[in-house]
Order: structure tokens, then C-alpha cells, then sequence
């Protein structure tokens, strides 16, 4: 395919996305497929001779679309918001046809560049501590990383190697291996388990800290876990908190936490993958109160602020407490501005070497959305999740599980688990709106999350009589099996 | 922007995408920006309200191609190619357009049956041993990784987890920090700075294995390390082997390494981030010769495989191994089908949870060029590094310093490294072409890697006459300087 035809084949696939994306909600938002359906529609090998694009392209609707799940039909409320949004799409374009792999400032000065800047504009547009921006001089700065769950391993990784340097200093005889075996990394009992997978991957214990009566933990609670802890021999060197859990949306009490950290010599990482969009406005900025005891912070504009995926924003008060956990320069990768003092090498920020241009994202999304624009959408989504809650308030056959604060409602019937278990299977079988599910203590939990761009009041009103009609349908049946019992 | 002025839009963006790269030749393939130069061309802050599509698009070339390093000009020849063709954009489109994020098999069915059907062609297009492919009911199988890096973690994890399982199976008095701090990775001196990155992730030890006068790792050189550090306690657990080196593309001999790590119990992983795209050739697949040996195997055909970053290709004989290590099981990411054993959750093979559909790119390449499309595009590049190599050879004043064996060539002045040093700056100065270093044990060389799709011939006698002309200024003076000193 030359650039000819791109041009031809660009336009009808620009064409195929905004049909696909203007009538998403004719589609059956969960998929018919079972697994294995897509192994005999196509070939077992890839073709000797070119194939046309036509031929690629009628397999689409074909192969493709029966085994999607559509996560941005209006009729999709499960697991958090994916973001997309027109203005993503367009840079995500561009950053396709430049191509540059920003590994280093010098492998492409603007990919780099505009990273440091548009986290700059990002952490002003949250009223984020000084500290953490880059500016023309600081030592803090953003990043933006493929994930929250790199985000909070590259955190930890470095909060493991500030604290193995630290108590090496302090404790010569000690090796690093004996270190390693005594650091506790610790998060909720409600934290997202990417947390525990990082000190998996890093080598390090990890302990819950209960959460209240409310999924938040409170400075007491960590507290009493460090000083067992510490009484025992370990080293405690990690707090992950959580703002927006992942089951129902509660938030850590940073106040109460972020001091302790700081005298207990612990990185604070903060986990606001969900939530923190929503701190870009005045009303739900108090959320990250406490944030200036953190090391290290983190959110998902790909979750819920129209960038899509991927472009998680990660932001750290002394980057030097990054690239000194990882900074190795073999030759081929140095240049002739990296000691400057300007330059970001963000190759010593994350996991993989490569990078894509993803500040484009931003770039254009800020600028096109503006910042009133996106607060609109967050509100909006916040406003269709109190509507949520209210129709289920009315319904006195349900209860509402925890406090809505955002863009979640974890409701449930009142009644066994069981009878949701069932409740959540009729719903998901029925392929009319699509949720998950999740714990929150010994209850089983149905969790309704805002989530498309173009959902209004009246799919969140749908989706509510649906519920309401398949839960009477349920009831009744269910009523008779236990009369019958 | 809403679906109708997206049309407009996105059509306006194929079309500057194919005039980008259409004229790239035209522009100077390494900027002349200064670090720094990006913040002052731009607000302080994202603005309140929303600004136009023209606005921000007038401002492409403005503020962002003037700090581009083009990686796609026919005139860049510097670190390994970045992979870019129309069909793997007009995918990436496509996926933006569907924007699904597959952790898990219910979170899209298509993103994840088409990556394990794409691996599977991709794997038997190199001839990949029958155990690596996931067929209808392997146990082993591919995944799609964001870089090579990234596969050299996953890797070492796994073989972590199963190293420190067996030895606390033969030895119960043993905890598992003990065997933490025995634990021995190994890989060449000349591996990528990424296995080494790898191992600090992972805490464990790593120690280079001497390369021989072909900087290829040899099995006595092994055996030799293996025997010292066994008999002083140590516990080799991970072996990552390289085909095609980063310095010079280099080759480790799998067939001497390979039965060595499985006598040893070792995890053998191959990284051919470069090179294994080539192994689509017949004439060069005896070079991965030895792949039966190994546990894993990753290659990049965001390299050189025409799939536009990031497209990482990573098989394993066991997945078990990779969803052992990792595996967690949070209620909200539970689905019906998991236990099926027909349904892959890739989130258990990555590091990181969410996942964009990147098996489109692959399915797009592989069909619109055909296997002969792709081996004509390697063997286009191989041909062209033979050309570039014999220009040098018919210099006198000029060495090659490692044999040319796919699509890099390593060279220098014969002479000090001061000198070569002083010829790399020329050269890069001058922007008519982009180069980088290695070295090569005591040598400074310099690096000329074919990497775009469009260089042809004439780009390669162009390239070696401009060098030659700087060679021959440089000389010059430097005999001057040399005599008056």
C-alpha cells in the first residue's frame, strides 16, 4: 500500500469509526461468542501474497465486531470508564504517522518535551503541589507511563532502592538481600491488586491495612500494623493509598496517613487511577487533600478524561528517586545534551525502553476540550450516577453499599448473595447493559460505573427499569424455589 | 468535536500523515532544536475553554515537527528501525476507533482470540517449534508485550517464581529471601541494558558472560561462570541469550547454550528484538537454530516487521510458567468463561493490566503484504547494509568491525577513538544523516543501521559520500593538529 492509497483507505476507515462510534448503541453491548469462536473463521497461516484491503476490510464487521465488547456504548457499566474521545483519536493519528520512539530527549526532542509540559499543564489543572511539576527548574515532574499498575511498581521500585541505600547506611553489616527480606510494602484491604502484584515483582512482602467502615483506611489503622511490624524486625518502606477504590470508590485518608509516612521514613504513593479526573474540578479537588505528603501520584486521563488509552500520569516529587532506582547508559543510547540539566531521558522513568508520542493525546485534548469542557464531562457522569442511586433509594427492595461520591453505584437487593449472584447473571445473560461485580466484606456486590462519553439520562433510566423488571422477574421465582425448599 | 467534523478532521489528518511521509526526505532528519526550546512556544496552562481543530492543527508544524527527530526518513540510520507501514496505521485507527481494553478474555473476546491466532501465525511464519504455539489446546503460546524489555522481565519473573518453588521443594530450611539473594541471572556482555534493568527489577543478581572474538556468548564461556559461582553457593536460575545484538547484531550460540540451561535447570530466554524478523527468511532462519532449548522467545515486529510501535512478540513453551508467577484473581475481573481452558487472560502475562487491541496491526500486515511482501522488505534492507558495507571495504582508510550478517553494519576509521569520536560529531552536526555509536571492547564504532521502509540505494551512496567527504575534512585537519602537536 503506498501513500495513495493510504489516503483513499485512511478516509473510509475515518468513515467505518465514526459509524461505528454514532451508532455504537444499536450493537449488543456484550457479545455473543463463546470462547474459541475465532480460530475457524479465519486461516491457520498468514497468506503467501498480499491480500487487498478491501478483503481485510469486509473481515471486520465480519470477524472483528461479533466478539467485541463495546466499551463505549451507552449501555456498557462495568469495570471504570475507558476513555475515547474524537480529538484522542485524531492524535493518536499523528502520533502513528510521526512514529518516533521518545526513549531519550534526543531520539525525538518534541516527544519528550511536550511530555514534561502537558504534565505540567495536568498537575496545575488539579491544583497539584509545586513540588511535583517539572517547571524550567524543578526536581519533580510527571511522566506519563502505559498503566497505573507501572505507575505503582516503578514507585515502589524506587521507594526499595531509597530504603535498601538508607538502611545500608545506617546497618553496614546488613546485605541487600537481608534488607530485601525485611521491607513491608502496605495498601488497603480494598486497594486494586496491581499493588500486591508489584511487590510480587519486586521482591518485597506487602500486608493489608484494614479498611474502616466506610473502605477507607484511616491513620490509625496503619499505624497499629507498623509498629507490630517494626516490633518484629521489619523495615516498613512502602504505603500505597488508594483515592476511588476499585470495588466502591472509597478514599484513603490521606491527612491522617501522609504525616505518619513522613516520620516513619514510608513513600507515599498515591492510586488515583479512576478519581483523579475528577480533581480538576473545585468541587471534588478536596479529595486529594494530603497529597502534599506523597512521593509519588498517580491517575488515568485514559480512564476518565476523553484520552484514550493508553496515558496513565504519574508524578513524582524528586525524579532523581526514579532514575537513580534504573539509570544504565550504554553508549548507543547516550547523546550529546544528556548532562545538561534540561533534558528528560525518560527511558529511566519506566519499565520499557520505548515510548510512543502520547503527550499528543493530551495536547490535543486539553486544548480542544478546554478545561470547562472537561469539567462538564465529569460532572455530567456524576450527575448520572446520583440519578443511579436515587432510582435504587426509591426501590426499597435494594440498598445502596457505599457512599456515591463519583461516577459509582455499588447497590445490591437486599438478600443473600446468592439472589445478586443471580440478579447479576440474569443481567449480563440478558446482553441489554453490561456490568461486573465485587466484593465489598462478606457481601456480594453489583457495581454500576458511569462510563461511556455519549451516556445521558435516559440509558442510565433504561438501564435502571431493566434491572428493576429483571429483579421483579427474579423475586418471584426465586420466592417460590425457597417456598418450595 | 462530535462524529461529523471528526469525518472532516480525521480525513485532513490522513491526508498531512501521507504528505508527512511522502516528502519526509525532504525535511532534516535531526533537529536543530536546544533543550528547553518547547516550553516557551506554548501557554503556561491548558486553556479554560476549548480552542479549534485549526488552531492546534496549525500548530503541528510550528511547535512540534521542528523538534522531531524523523525517524522514517530514508536518511536515518541511527539505533534499529522503527517499524511504520500504512496498512499497521490504518489498524492502529481502528483500534483507537474500537478502543477496548482487553485484560481479559469477557473484556473483549476478539482482542484477545485474535492475538493468540496472530502469535501463532507470526510463529510459524519463523518456523517456531510446534511447543511455543498455543493451536487449539498448547501449552504454550504468544502475547503481545509493549517492548522487548518488557518480555526480558516478564521472563525473569517467571523463572524466578519457579526457581525459588523448586529449590525450596529440595531444601524447606531455606526462605525465600535466602534464595533471593543466591540467585544468578546471566547474559552476554554484550546483551542490551534492559536484561540488566531486568534483574535490579526483579532483585536478583545478574553477571555478564565474556562474549568471544565474534561477540557471540559461546557454551564454554558459560559453563566456566556456571562452575564458579555454583561451587561458591550461588544459584543460576536465568539465562537471556541474544540474536542479534544491540552494539552490532551478533549472534549467541543457542546450539551449545541451549542443552547447558536445561541440563542446569535454567530458564533460557531469547531476545532477537532486531533480528528475529529476518528468521522470516528461510535463507536466514538456521540463525535461530536452538530456539527448542528455550523457555522463551521475544522478538520486536514494531522493529523491523513494518507493525508500528508497540508490537512486541513474546512466545513461551509453558504458559503456566508466565500466569503462575502473577496470577491474582480480584472478584470485579472474574468472568464466567475463565476456567474454561479455552480463554486466555493475558493480564496474567504482563506487567501491566489494561491492554490495547494491538493483534490489528498484525492481522493488517500480514495479510495486505504476505509473507513474500515482508521477506522482500528484509532482504531489500539486508541487501542494502552489503552495499553500504562494501562502499566502506573499498576505503582503506576505513574498517568494518563485526560481520554483516542482516541490516547493520558497524565501521570505523582506522585509527584512535578520538578520531572516530570526532568523525560520529561531523557527521550528526552536518544533519544530512543521523547516526549513533557503540562500542565494540576498547573501539568506538560507528553504527549505520538501514532502518526506513523507503531507503533505497541511492540514499546509501549518498550516505557514504557525504561520510567519506567529512572523513576526508576531518582528516585533514586532525594530521594538521597531529603535526603541530
Amino acid at each position: 500500500m503506498d501513500a495513495a492509497e493510504f489516503r483513499k483507505r485512511g478516509k473510509e476507515m475515518v468513515d467505518y469509526i465514526a459509524d461505528y462510534l454514532e451508532k455504537i448503541d444499536e450493537r449488543q453491548v456484550f457479545p455473543d461468542v463463546e470462547p474459541g469462536y475465532l480460530r475457524p473463521l479465519i486461516p491457520d497461516c498468514a497468506p503467501q501474497d498480499p491480500e487487498s484491503f478491501e478483503d481485510v476490510f469486509k473481515d471486520i464487521e465480519k470477524i472483528i465486531m461479533p466478539g467485541v465488547t463495546h466499551w463505549h456504548s451507552p449501555y456498557f457499566f462495568a469495570y471504570f470508564p475507558a476513555a475515547s474521545s474524537f480529538p484522542a483519536l485524531l492524535a493518536d493519528m499523528l502520533c502513528g504517522g510521526i512514529g518516533c520512539v521518545g526513549f531519550s530527549w534526543a531520539a525525538s526532542p518534541a516527544c519528550t518535551e511536550m511530555e514534561t509540559v502537558m504534565l505540567d499543564w495536568l498537575g496545575k489543572m488539579i491544583n497539584l503541589p509545586e513540588e511535583f511539576l517539572a517547571g524550567k527548574d524543578g526536581q519533580g515532574g510527571g511522566v506519563i507511563q502505559g498503566s497505573a499498575s507501572e505507575a505503582t511498581l516503578i514507585s515502589l521500585l524506587a521507594a526499595r532502592t531509597k530504603s535498601i541505600r538508607r538502611v545500608q547506611s545506617e546497618k553496614p553489616e546488613l546485605t541487600e538481600a537481608d534488607i530485601m527480606g525485611r521491607l513491608v510494602a502496605y495498601a488497603s484491604d480494598q486497594a486494586h491488586s496491581s499493588v500486591e502484584r508489584a511487590a510480587l515483582i519486586g521482591g518485597v512482602k506487602i500486608k493489608n491495612v484494614s479498611s474502616d467502615d466506610t473502605f477507607s483506611v484511616c491513620g490509625s489503622a496503619l499505624k497499629k500494623v507498623l509498629d507490630e511490624d517494626k516490633a518484629s524486625g521489619l523495615i516498613p518502606f512502602f504505603f500505597c493509598a488508594t483515592l476511588g477504590t476499585t470495588p466502591c470508590c472509597s478514599f484513603d485518608k490521606l491527612l491522617e496517613l501522609g504525616p505518619i509516612c513522613n516520620k516513619e521514613n514510608i513513600w507515599m504513593h498515591i492510586d488515583a487511577a479512576y478519581a483523579g479526573s475528577a480533581f480538576i474540578c473545585p468541587e471534588f479537588r478536596h479529595l486529594l487533600n494530603g497529597v502534599e505528603f506523597a512521593d509519588s501520584f498517580n491517575f488515568n486521563p485514559h480512564k476518565w478524561l476523553l484520552v484514550n488509552f493508553d496515558c496513565s500520569a504519574m508524578w513524582v516529587k524528586k525524579r532523581s528517586d526514579l532514575t537513580g532506582a534504573f539509570k544504565l547508559e550504554p553508549l548507543y543510547l547516550q547523546h550529546h545534551h544528556q548532562e545538561s540539566g534540561l533534558v528528560t531521558d525518560y527511558r529511566h522513568w519506566q519499565i520499557p525502553l520505548g515510548r510512543r508520542f502520547r503527550s499528543l493525546k493530551l495536547w490535543f485534548v486539553l486544548r480542544m476540550y478546554g478545561v470547562t469542557g472537561l469539567q462538564e464531562h465529569i460532572r455530567k457522569h456524576v450527575r448520572l450516577s446520583h440519578q443511579f442511586e436515587h432510582l435504587v433509594l426509591q426501590d426499597e427492595r435494594f440498598e445502596i453499599c457505599a457512599e456515591v461520591v463519583l461516577g459509582l453505584v455499588c447497590f445490591r437487593l437486599k438478600g443473600s448473595n446468592e439472589l445478586n449472584k443471580a440478579l447479576l447473571k440474569s443481567i449480563n445473560e440478558a446482553k441489554k447493559i453490561h456490568l461486573v461485580p465485587c466484593h465489598l466484606r462478606e457481601k456480594f456486590v453489583l457495581r454500576f460505573a458511569i462510563c461511556s462519553r455519549t451516556v445521558e439520562s435516559t440509558h442510565i433510566k433504561f438501564a435502571w427499569q431493566h434491572i428493576s423488571q429483571l429483579a421483579t422477574d427474579l423475586l418471584k421465582t426465586w420466592e417460590q424455589n425457597h417456598h418450595q425448599q
